[in-house]
């Protein structure tokens, strides 16, 4: 008998606030495809302001901001996208990007930490002289932090980086910023200062921050212009979408300042993972909100019957393979809810656990 | 000095009401993309059983609604959609299905009520043994109430002959339904029926019925499945989408029932506006909530400067050419405000009115 | 037992002379992909003086060149192409702009003679105002003779205008040139002069010309380095195409000045045609190479068994329907198999035919 | 003042044997377009035949043979391919499977040899559990000789167990088969043999074969019956392409036997290269006919220096980056030719030849 759910699969499982619900009740809405929801407007101008940049666009989600990013990044035919081998856009968004945009993605090995090697971006760069048999590249997307990789921060100086290489090729420069502010609380750099180089951003307010749904895009006011008919196209024009907008505010004005302890929960977590026998977290690379923990072979214990065992107990985590756990803190898991989900770990060791599984 | 605002550009502009605000407030929410919102359920449930089809799924809009009814049903590359060469999807929804999904349309002229011949239709079905050459048609896309033909309603037996022309030839048959629930209360006929020999419908909660956002789509549960991947790669799987799906309950709930008064409002408006000497409507063919009426050129006045003076009367109408002017009622026009914007046109005469303007 | 092949399905069923034969054994060749294969080269030189372009490029098919044309022209995503209804391009090229380039069509009805009224192609130019809703037009399609309509010419008046149409909105145009010879010659204008509007054009050498394999399309140096780079994604990049090129050569060189003698034997074709009870050719109309005759329903015969009749006395003709049936002239139908073909009609007439059939 | 020319750039660069030219003068032909060329019919007859597979179509170019392969076994919307992140069709084919297709790259990681690990493939493969967020993986590719690789050869056992990884996943597996003779050749192993795993191979006859054009692709009848409708819509069907066939028909039964030749000729040439000064050849890597050799940066030369110099004395060869040239051999590259070649390079080592180049 569950007494407690713990909902660790990701932070994108928070209920809206009191303060959103409240907020949704009295915003001020228009239709946003016939003019220009007040609301959408007000976010959409704070984001910008937030992030540095001209303009913005609220989307009903990252999928659909980095969809957008890059096709209008590449809205020309035969264009080529240089970005991570195991990033968001390339492993989780259904390859929209060439099924349904036409760009041809070219991977670049993701290191542990998130980034790609410069030397590596700059090689995958097509030579414009033998175009003849090659797609022209005209993007590089990042990500920040990296999902895949752990939550980990890519640097204001590696981005800046990236950034000149994608200059000096006359390359345009996304970064999928679903969790950028965890990036920028993490490395105490503002946001505006991590995107400087950055043509365009996603930004997600239904993760950390906390909002029920949606994503906002920032770049050029030629890039949102574009942004928004492309929006239109894809069935992303929303009517009232004040009602969203609304929330969103109040998540970007109100969350942004739990980031940090969502970040202090997951590095006791993880400590304390890493003291149970036969689980083991490099908890030097925790640096945001997301713990990707490895269940060892000589527990004789597999992810999926943890997985189990954990559910059982109430705490939802997300298996990612044999012996592969992914945990997301949010600042809805109280320090409560961490301690508990440790002593449900901890109650044994695995081994142990094994043992009392297989006995079902 | 505008002291009042009669807003009849669209039956999407109206605002939420205070029943569905609430709803919003108390809704019961989930992650939608990793499970399934409770609220979605409920709305995606009572509009399938309500459609009599198997399984739904809430979009956020209907342009995105038709986009992956198309291309679900257009899934094998090489694929033709015949289609009105007047509909919205063919007119105005930015040539998606061809762009984003390669997707070829075919065009049958459009009669003015909004039907296309059968045996044009049957006609441009490709010949499969002309293949070599030829696109393979695998869906027929109808749209009820036609909006560009001024709302009119597409009959169940007009309805149910192209469907046994899809059935005879192994096609899909798919209804742009934006305002099947006017087509419905206008013909006096369940909708179930109306829709009965469609594969799938696309049902828009922001028209008539009032709701923020969304469009629902309808059909079987494999076409939903298909259609709710194609969502997630389009970027329309958003996260708390319970917060939209309330105020779509309430609406379908509570708003249906007024859709009846929109279309007795829209001939009480027809009528007036057809007494005014300098334009004209075609009374009899207001069948729905759509008006579209021609400014005479012997009026020597212009839809242009027409809607212009409308609008420093706080009346908001859509401008569709030279001499042609686009209204459309909802639930949050009241009879008042009928009275109102008749009495604006009727203050003078049009070529009084002309002659007025033109010492501005 | 058939001791004679007459075959008018097409002016593509032509085999090479012997001329082309042995200057396809002696041409110089190198790797059209790696380099430039010189016979390619003079061929493409050629074509572009006598088209009055910049540059051309040979093609493996008027397909390919249509579909690269109209890519070209249309190299970013929603764009939007205005062309006839009844186009080759629409109608049997298997939708391949869509379905392959993502291209939407807006079809405008092409009258009997092929063209497009001029208000009809205006009012399908997208206003730019609507982009938001809107695909871009950017181009516009003519297609000169216009095959579906039984090989009617566009006029130098009729193609300027569109082309005037085309620049004031900033629009291409391209003409599907599979028969602009014919055209060129019935009209009694050069061709160049004919093509003078048009951004792009293609043109067949292996129809009435007679070369065996491939078609040239025509443009400014940009259009043609884009059109390089787009046929070596589609495949269409040759090795040593030269083999080709001087049999495409010869025909350029040789044949353009037999095309007058097919347009007299479809002239002398039609009016025998006409005078056998049970058929009709509007021979008014017979403007080139191309023939279109109705088998009357008083006949009591149908196009189907009448192909059979004629293919049984050696006689090969396209099906076009169940009353319409197609013939086309080339440079190797003799006068006397225009005679032999006439007499197999004239035997007797088609009601006598019919009941000799139906006693088989 | 250059005498002599060895165009070793590529096994494309061969020009039409007297032989084939003779074929091209008398090959009976039709239009293969409106019915099957004979000779058309012949080659692909015999290719079908020759690769154990039920049909076969000749296509232009080795571009649109796997185009079309990959296109037609992913003919569903959101497919995904695994291929080597280093093969022909991902890196030298402009992207054309995403760009024109929409079909989602995979790339595994190529070795040295050209293959990919079997657990690398396996891993890439989509799970269907996961396909809410994934395209769905329908497609292997493997590419035998791997050209970049060095035109190193697969064997029967990978093939084979690629094959059955492909067959446990419900996948297909293409090959790009431009060079599969010149592997059967060195492996001695029948190319029916070493194909037998795959669905679909595409095989060059204008390479070491030496016929002027085209590839043929292999596979089921239906597969190759999607294929003739693909080859339609891109423009790769050609008029009385017999011409081309005629060619091919002799390259396939005469220069077969050349091919070893070809292997013997580069290995003499390797082995000369890596005997000078400041060049490295692995000989031990040089299976077939092409060769990757480095200029080291210690001789102070560069490769494009170099390449410039051997142009100069009439030795082509392809330039491909700094440090690193490729040389392809064919069978109209004499033995003498291989001597003239190396004596060219031996004349001084780089060091001093580098001094040389400076004093120009």
């Amino acid at each position: 008998m569950v007494t407690r759910t713990v909902d660790l699969r990701s932070d994108t499982v928070t209920r809206p606030t009191e303060e959103m619900r409240a907020a949704m009740v009295t915003a001020e809405v228009d239709d946003d495809v016939l003019a220009h929801d007040p609301t959408a407007f007000l976010l959409e101008s704070e984001m910008a302001k937030i992030m540095g940049k001209e303009a913005a666009l609220f989307v009903p989600s990252g999928t659909m901001g980095n969809l957008i990013s890059v096709l209008v990044h590449c809205d020309i035919r035969a264009s080529e996208v240089v970005l991570g081998d195991n990033s968001h856009i390339h492993i989780y968004e259904n390859g929209g990007i060439a099924t349904i945009g036409g760009v041809h993605p070219r991977t670049v090995k993701n290191n542990e930490d998130g980034t790609m090697d410069i030397h590596s971006i700059e090689a995958a760069i097509r030579d414009p002289a033998g175009e003849l048999l090659f797609p022209t590249t005209r993007l590089i997307c990042l990500e920040n932090t990296h999902a895949n990789s752990g939550g980990r921060c890519l640097s204001v100086e590696y981005t800046d980086r990236v950034g000149e290489v994608a200059k000096k090729h006359g390359l345009k420069l996304h970064i999928d910023g679903a969790r950028i502010f965890n990036a920028s609380v993490a490395l105490g750099v503002p946001v505006h200062r991590l995107v400087q180089a950055a043509d365009s951003v996603s930004v997600c307010l239904s993760k950390g921050l906390g909002a029920p749904v949606g994503s906002v895009i920032v770049g050029s006011e030629t890039f949102i212009t574009k942004a928004r008919r492309l929006r239109k196209t894809l069935g992303g024009g929303m009517r009232q979408v004040g009602i969203l907008c609304a929330a969103a505010v109040v998540a970007l004005r109100k969350n942004l300042s739990k980031l940090e302890g969502d970040h202090k929960k997951a590095k006791i977590l993880a400590d304390g993972l890493n003291q149970i026998n036969g689980l083991r977290v490099d908890a030097a690379k925790v640096e945001t909100n997301i713990i990707y923990f490895k269940v060892m072979e000589y527990s004789r214990m597999t992810a999926e019957r943890l997985c189990k065992y954990l559910k059982d107990h109430g705490i939802l985590v997300i298996y990612e393979g044999e012996f592969r756990i992914r945990i997301v803190l949010h600042h809805q898991i109280s320090a409560s809810d961490v301690q508990y989900t440790l002593s449900c770990f901890q109650v044994t060791n695995l081994a142990h656990m094994h043992i009392h599984l297989c006995v079902y």
